[in-house]
């Protein structure tokens, strides 16, 4: 970001304390029902100085799931889209593939008949195509990716998919002084090529699923090699380890829409003083797609009880938002 | 920090653009020699906006060593200061201790003989101490140790022994828009604790060797304990993974003072485009430790002869530094 542009977010923050109606002109994509009460109720606590509530700005951190709550996740998770593009990009090196599974029903363009394999087939697909290069080549291959690929349904750029009121959101909680993060199930080198320009969010704050590394000498030169191991899975039990080690201290805001990301609410919303965990919830077959409990992907069954049994506020996607996509 | 310093930061790095006086003025501890104007040349170059060599302001990050470079770390790093006075308190727990090295000779006073056991015996003292309670138990303990420690020469608080011109480095770099990292050797979860407090650098930006975190439930809240286990060892090829895992993109400066930072120091300025390396060289005996080629701890050597080599900034203590430690 410019740094006018800080300037500018900081003295609006500022202003904003006593501006109940910027709040609401923050988030012209929600409707006026409880969730967006609920989040400027929240705000207008932490932010108010001298209150007993009174959150200082560094503490103010807030962490965003990805997949599903910054943007969509239907039919499948968008970086298998991107996999099974590399797969057949890396097809001509690697004969093997045209009698080998996953590979091989892939390049017959039986998606289903390669996912068959199951999480083993996903993880075999997942290694191959994003390790045996140096961090900067992959970077490159995601940023032409992202330029180019479009959604098998919608037909748009994967970054049309994200969710207009959560970009609003984001920024919401940014002009009032809050440092926002992705924790995704996701592959951090997959994220960080494109979060800063879409999200506003820069390379250090993304956490996410990490393989291993290697630095080397290249031609004299250091390079980072990225290899074929898992080091963190940011999923789960590994989303409140992954909050520890990137960021250090705790939320005091989280947001996600399925079990994988309860730990990371259970972590921010069972501890002292102000706190707020949102789930969101796919309820709108129409402009997005109606899933909950029996979901293959983005599953929300535990947490929607938890939700519910501990006050965490709940978006329904059909009833909350005045828009999903920017497009539509 | 508080909005306001964060508006008056941004101001004041704005208004520095055209004054040199400012700059010269924002490091009083450093002596007018060559590496203050090293420094300073490289600043003006990046944030001149307009100009070929400008860095925009997300893209001016400065990763520091801690151990030497920030602080001092004679006679022992101070984190093992921390780990020996752990032993002792620990030691009613562990019976098996009077008997068992190479706790028993720390035991009895004897450090020499306890560090006999090399590498092997600082290993695992540093896991038995830093490992077996949660990582908020953790926090507190470093916290109550850092408050009333003291420095076994100097007998000053340890966050004394900070060397003052880093640190009005530190926030020259700031106030020109630079995100400061620290990215250390030492154990992650040792530095967070105190880093905001004593550099201005929140634990975000803390990158530090860091051990397996197990995340459960104690009494229904969830908790994450820390566990005996090495997962990333921030030192040497260690610390460009670290950058890259932690911060996601390549530093533009990079600051360190011994052979350990080495590849730090080769992955950021082996680049294209403005870059900045710097070693702090141990020459002053009398104010502070004379040390490197032949040193145990800090041994500057390869690092000296690529420094020359390469053309990048040699900071000598006795000669650039008009004051080491803000008691002094």
């Amino acid at each position: 970001m410019h740094i006018m542009n800080r300037i500018l977010a900081a003295l609006f923050a500022m202003l904003s304390f006593t501006s109940i109606g910027y709040a609401a002109d923050s988030l012209p994509s929600w409707n006026d029902g409880a969730a967006k009460q609920a989040i400027v109720k929240f705000v207008e606590r932490v932010t108010r100085e001298g209150a007993s509530d009174f959150v200082p700005v560094p503490e103010r951190i807030a962490t965003f799931d990805n997949d599903g709550t910054l943007w969509a996740e239907q039919p499948l998770y968008f970086q298998i889209f991107f996999a099974l593009d590399r797969v057949k990009t890396l097809a001509p090196q690697h004969p093997e593939w045209t009698t080998q599974e996953p590979f091989a029903s892939l390049l017959k363009g039986d998606v289903k008949g390669a996912l068959a394999g199951g999480e083993k087939a996903i993880a075999e697909i997942m290694m191959t195509t994003h390790s045996g290069m140096t961090t900067e080549e992959f970077d490159k291959v995601v940023k032409d990716w992202i330029a180019t690929a479009r959604h098998p349904v919608s037909k748009q750029p994967f970054t049309s998919m994200i969710y207009q009121p959560m970009l609003e959101l984001l920024e919401y909680l940014r002009a009032n002084g809050f440092k926002t993060f992705i924790v995704s199930g996701g592959g951090i080198e997959f994220m960080r090529p494109w979060t800063e320009k879409v999200y506003g969010i820069p390379p250090e704050q993304v956490v996410g699923t990490s393989g291993g590394l290697k630095y080397e000498l290249q031609d004299g030169k250091p390079a980072l090699v990225k290899l074929p191991t898992l080091v963190h899975n940011d999923d789960k039990e590994g989303k409140p380890v992954g909050i520890q080690r990137h960021i250090g201290r705790r939320p005091i805001a989280a947001f996600g829409n399925s079990d994988g990301d309860l730990q990371m609410l259970l972590w921010t919303c069972i501890a002292d003083g102000p706190r707020f965990c949102l789930y969101v919830h796919h309820t709108d077959a129409a402009r997005e797609w109606a899933y909950d409990r029996e979901s293959h992907i983005g599953k929300l069954d535990k947490g929607l009880d938890e939700a519910k049994a501990r006050g965490w506020t709940v978006v329904s996607i059909k009833d909350d938002w005045k828009k999903v996509f920017a497009y539509q």
